[in-house]
């Protein structure tokens, strides 16, 4: 019998499928002559067309499903396979050489492969990268080989790869993906992030699934537990059969709580909000009832594309978020890229320690024609919503200041333009470096809000690269260092009349949400599809019942015996875990 | 005029040379056809000679002024120019096909040096570096170019260079080598570490120094104000011809202090310590009257040798220490190996952000043989002298614990095998990691003592690179949030009746020391060099006086008012900054 793999839970529900093995595969060109040229050309021809024509429907999946920026990606590739730079060599080397098409095209696109690649801009390196998809593509009808491809796929399945890119994410089509399974990757990576937001589940990091699953294999996805079943027996398929059930009911159970506030049971109210990454997210916010928007990531406007979006582009997004949430608050990060998160047509240095480099808040201040063209887009979206701002990556008073400084000028540079801008956005911060959380007195100031990025603030404050496997039993959300810092947090917000959000992963986990609950968070945002469970949650704790047990666990010393502690205690048994 | 050229003092004093260019020269090697076989291999021979014979002084030079572990990557490099598997094919390509020599030895050698570059095992990727170093030395005495030599230099000169490699600063002579002036590092690198240790004036980051200054050039090395003047006026030498004088007269005047207590203005004891490398730093932690070593860095072991130094080995060295302080405390840091310090024969993989990573205790809790056998060298030392353990990037608990326990149960083994193992170690902790500052009160209950790494915790409180040039404004030693971490550390430690030191560079920063002095630090330890400056810096400020305004100082908002204030305040004008 196989054994179970096991791997990091990182999207919650369960599925049963085949395995669709998604992979770069290797096609082999030869040369060979040719005869008839004209046919040759013909076939080329078609090829090309097929191809023409399967990235139209991609793209226009991508957009329906994903939006512009993601289909922006495909709109580029057809521009390759039209550009007749490209198209008049290969033709030219079939009729002259007499040789086969796919050699043809091969031995072209690898001189502008080559070209593209030897430039030191990473712009036109990203290029080399699309021809070679796209040309690959039109290779494989020549070879009348199929690549896989994951907007393709319409059969239900479950992709097993040893990773996904966010471009590949932004393909796989829901109604026939039941899920994923990759061999690399953590909670916190993109490709689980995205998992959650789509509601598929999902289990990262098994480390071996590409090896001992085959295309093809009956799997079971049990993305609550993190635990795939190869080639289930007819009994386990009816167990998770029932369990998926059950998983389904509990979550009808939550739908209910959809247009309810939070409440703890001792009557204590907070906000759940979602975290989003583009407009089309809205959606599943108001589905999943949250009350409001704790952060909107910007990058994603920023990503999958070739050159800056404009400062209209970013308006419209910012203004189609605000106007989806009718009124209720909006907490819009500004730009955070560097570190994990690069754009190829900025052309940044290559850094040794990106988590510890020249990014956010810090390039924003460094380029700030850049920051300059987001906040005015953002100044020009406020009059229609609930819109607050907020820094990422602060670390020290200096910034904030210079970013609210810039943040002025541009409100006063539009309104001397005659282009009305709200007066009541509220401009904040994210506490995620350990400075600014020691240093929340100071800061609670001077800003109107905080928001705790977890996801940050608990690397650097155990000095832990959340995304190296080999530290990432370091990464401990329930860390005392952690809470202590939270509550300072807390505290100093409070002390000034301050709220205080948190937008990291740790505020959708239900052994924190009790310790944050006792700490007195204001707001907690999370995915979209972990609020109702949240909500459900919080209605059965007493905020009173854990502030009297709250110094006991900071005085705890290790992650593990809070971790037992709160579960023995202050999680009543659930059938099903939801807070994935 | 040529401009001054700026970079960061990185060792005090001044120099007055000529410009030395370190560089790596290209040669060329062309193939001829040679009629006198014998006459070619004799002159192969000869080169062959002059090279051994060059590298044995090199050795020498090396073991007398550096130590046994700098030595050794000569002796490796003299090996490979006596092993027959080498030579032979050389001696054969010239006979049988009639070429030049150094035509032979260059095709031999490329084969050698491919071969063991594609291999995968890092040990042997870097023999092909010392097949390609000894056989450049050979092909340059057949080609008779000089290769700049370091170790060879025998006219008082300045090196100018892109960088230098731990072991380039290893082969420099402290007596014809006046200073050093680089491209690139920082206050923190390893050379600018070096060249404090080594006592030579030495300015790195002036990014342009190579390109700006040509081979020969007078300069003035200002290691006090981090600055070059390049081909000076008789004026202008005279100038600093003076200003040497006066920096002597005042390490002269200092040295009165060497064998004296630190006591504050009003009479507070500290001890001032110093950070050593390797045993034959002991001597200048002596001649520099330092009251004992508050951190012996055990990494330099490890480095430049292909495999792991043995417990001998190690035994040795320790107790070469202990006894060379004679009774004097010596806080031995086990190895803080990873992040920007790598060991090639231990073959780690390469990670995205190695300051984030699996280094140090991580990585000892994980290789425990390394680690155990480090152990047991340290408790067979243990009763030479006064020892102190102390671990490096303890981030949790169950780090410690684990460290300790491990320590322990290596005693309890060599007390069952008859040797004798001191009763009275201190076991302590690097604080280094924010979590540890934040549970320090949690930590002190479990500790010996604390001794607080600055270089690391500043790094990860302000989540910025110290390496990174582009963040390095970030890193502040004066930010409060520092600060209040130490306060904590040593508020908690004390409560304990445990004692508080420092091992990072802000130890010896003038402007720290009050600080330092006022929050209550025990032990200060920094480079030798910069105890006497210290200890008549402490006599001249009142603990009590600073305590009366240490609040005030942690409610400031940025680091830039704290060093006015400091520099306002409580630093007495000094004629020259004797703090580098």
């Amino acid at each position: 019998m196989t054994k179970d793999i096991l791997g990091i839970a990182a999207s919650s529900g369960i599925a049963i499928a085949k395995a669709f093995r998604l992979e770069n595969s290797e096609l082999t060109v030869e040369k060979t002559a040719v005869t008839n040229i004209d046919q040759e050309v013909a076939r080329f021809n078609q090829a090309l067309e097929t191809s023409k024509s399967e990235l139209e429907e991609i793209k226009e999946h991508a957009h329906k499903e994903l939006g512009e920026d993601k289909a922006a990606i495909f709109a580029a590739h057809l521009l390759v396979l039209s550009d007749p730079e490209l198209i008049n060599p290969i033709k030219g080397k079939i009729q002259n050489e007499q040789v086969n098409a796919e050699f043809a095209l091969n031995e072209v696109a690898a001189m502008f492969i080559d070209m593209f690649e030897t430039m030191k801009n990473e712009y036109m390196k990203e290029r080399a990268a699309d021809i070679r998809d796209v040309t690959k593509r039109v290779i494989a009808h020549l070879l009348g080989v199929q690549i896989p491809n994951p907007s393709m796929i319409s059969e239900e399945v479950i992709i097993i790869a040893e990773d996904l890119t966010p471009s590949d994410t932004a393909q796989l089509n829901r109604q026939y993906v039941k899920g994923f399974i990759t061999d690399i990757g953590g909670r916190t990576s993109h490709s689980a992030i995205m998992a959650r937001s789509m509601e598929i589940p999902a289990v990262v990091g098994t480390k071996t699934v590409t090896e001992q699953v085959t295309h093809g294999t009956l799997l079971i996805l049990d993305g609550l537990d993190g635990k795939i079943i190869v080639d289930p027996s007819a009994e386990t398929i009816s167990d998770y059969e029932r369990k998926k059930a059950a998983y389904e009911a509990q979550k009808a159970e939550y739908a209910k709580l959809v247009n309810e506030p939070t409440f703890s049971q001792d009557g204590h109210h907070v906000e759940l909000a979602a975290n989003i990454g583009t407009p089309a997210d809205v959606k599943s916010v108001i589905e999943n009832g949250a009350e409001g928007i704790g952060l909107y990531r910007t990058e994603f406007l920023y990503m999958g594309r070739d050159k800056l979006p404009t400062e209209e582009e970013q308006f419209e997004a910012y203004k189609a978020v605000l106007e989806g949430m009718n009124g209720k608050p909006v907490v819009v990060r500004t730009l955070d890229i560097g570190g994990d998160k690069e754009l190829p047509y900025l052309n940044l240095p290559k850094e040794m320690n990106p988590f510890l480099g020249h990014r956010a808040i810090r390039l924003c201040l460094d380029v700030q024609h850049l920051f300059r063209t987001q906040l005015r887009a953002l100044l020009r979206a406020s009059v229609y919503g609930n819109l607050k701002v907020m820094f990422p990556m602060i670390a020290t008073l200096e910034e904030f200041r210079g970013a609210k400084a810039i943040l002025l000028e541009e409100k006063q540079n539009l309104e001397a333009e005659g282009i009305e801008v709200s007066d009541s956005i509220e401009v904040g911060m994210m506490v995620e470096i350990p400075s600014s959380a020691i240093m929340a007195d100071l800061f609670a100031k001077e800003v109107d809000f905080f928001s705790i990025g977890t996801n940050d603030l608990i690397q650097y404050t155990l000095a832990a690269d959340r995304m190296n496997e080999r530290v990432s039993y370091l990464y401990q959300p329930y860390h005392p260092a952690i809470l202590r810092l939270v509550q300072m947090v807390i505290k100093a917000a409070h002390k000034e009349g301050k709220w205080v959000g948190m937008c990291g992963e740790m505020a959708g986990d239900e052994v924190a949400i009790p310790l944050l609950l006792g700490l007195g968070l204001d707001e907690f945002s999370m995915s979209a599809t972990s609020v109702l469970a949240a909500r459900s949650q919080i209605s059965t704790l007493s905020k009173a019942d854990i502030e009297a047990v709250i110094d006991t666990v900071l005085t705890m010393t290790t992650a593990e015996e809070v971790e037992t502690f709160i579960r023995n205690t202050l999680i009543k048994s659930q059938s099903l875990t939801m807070m994935k």
